[in-house]
């Protein structure tokens, strides 16, 4: 992501853009990342990017609170302008190898353009990869948006172009879809709305989140499951998400050609009224 | 590791020691790195972390060769000083969230004091901390030593000093003991001796591999192979290796309290004569 004019990278409150090559978030991966779209009327699920990031920094024992990322948000003129904000935690500088020692965690804050994504990708749907790339099996770290993202670079780098294919549909060790490289992956069997769970690995969404609760409240019953490729082929329809985007429909998977479901467009719909 | 007097950080050959916070190392722990020791007789091991290196491009899709990095390591002042020289190969600057586009690799070079261990960690032996972390399974990365290393800073971070516990035991799922947080592991049953295989999750340290193929010359038949926690306490001996710190002893663990045996002491002596 390129950086928005005007508004600086804030690294612990100040201005800065360039880290120690000591830091621990590039040497091990020791931290966790959050990025958050930022509308005309605000930011999009700020609570419950603040609820993954908290339950990340609990998982992995860094000691920083909701409340210091909070003001920190808050406080970065980047959070009031429309665009993504992009939050990295690292478990900071200092320690001896693997053991963090006295390292204090550092907040990274940047600002940058939102995507600008053709509106065929929303309406028609999209063409999607079959990654080969498998997500590892890791009950500790499934859900956390940490920065050991090596599965979804590996995933994502199968193919090149966004124009292409707009997303990868990624799977777990036994061949199970889980979600894409980006995105989380929703499919829809009659009245039931199935989204695969994500006990062993995958990352826990903000959209995935807020459609599992309000999709309910429409008469639809939501469940999270490991689902096989045949149920994803065979469902009635299927959709990824995330907080960036919104909801796109899948229209092209190897073979198969489907049009978007009603209750991919009542997604759509919830989200357009919500927060746009 | 503090940095050593006189001998700066190094980023692409230039004397610089922060990085762009948009780095993808950073971003995605999406990199690899090598930790060489250099002793008076100059850097132990080189072709193997080199080959290590070379391996983890090829898998991870960076377009960096052994050649350059070789050059790189090479034209580093602190190549040719005693001390531990840390390299570290990133996927670079650019690209668009996980896809690479255009990023090109970015070498960091850091020297630092070899760290100075009591001297009976290596003749009394250790104290090992059971770690409850277990090593997730993901095949496609086992054995490299890649930047998303997660589980080793949770495992080593479960306890505190090193005058405690100088290193712990850590498991794959299935509780069968893998390696230490920063050694691998060996076991010695009769005339064999045992490593366990890392196909599913660990570091395929370069010292393992160097006494797998040393062993042998010696009369003792070696073997990589999945071991359980009982063969662990029941085997004759068992020692922690790494190329910066040798070979440690298994001294304590839990309840159970062992002797350094002949064949630890043989490896410690072929170290000794080949690199000392």
């Amino acid at each position: 992501m390129s950086d928005s004019a005007g508004i600086p990278v804030w690294i612990d409150g100040q201005p800065a853009d360039r880290l120690p090559v000591s830091d621990r978030g590039l040497a091990y991966g020791d931290g966790l990342f959050e990025t958050i779209l930022i509308t005309s009327r605000g930011p999009v699920l700020p609570d419950y990017h603040l609820d993954r990031l908290e339950s990340g920094l609990q998982r992995l024992g860094l000691g920083l609170s909701r409340l210091q990322v909070q003001q920190a948000l808050h406080t970065y003129p980047g959070f009031h302008q429309p665009g993504i904000v992009k939050l990295i935690v690292t478990a900071g500088g200092g320690g001896r190898g693997y053991f963090r020692g006295d390292a204090r965690p550092v907040c990274i804050l940047s600002h940058h353009p939102a995507p600008a994504y053709p509106a065929a990708f929303h309406e028609q749907g999209i063409r999607v990869f079959p990654c080969k790339t498998r997500l590892g099996r890791q009950p500790l770290l499934a859900g956390l948006k940490h920065l050991n993202r090596l599965e979804q670079v590996l995933a994502r780098n199968e193919w090149g172009s966004v124009d292409d294919f707009q997303e990868g549909l990624v799977c777990d060790l036994d061949g199970h879809p889980v979600e894409g490289t980006l995105c989380n992956l929703f499919i829809v069997e009659g009245d039931e709305v199935v989204t695969p769970a994500l006990d062993n690995c995958g990352v826990a969404g903000v959209m995935r989140r807020w459609l599992l609760e309000q999709l309910p409240a429409q008469g639809l019953r939501v469940k999270e499951t490991p689902i096989t490729l045949e149920r994803f082929r065979l469902a009635g329809e299927r959709f990824f998400c995330n907080s960036v985007l919104g909801v796109w429909p899948v229209a092209h998977f190897e073979q198969d050609h489907w049009p978007a479901g009603p209750v991919t467009r009542l997604a759509q719909q919830l989200i357009r009224s919500h927060f746009h």
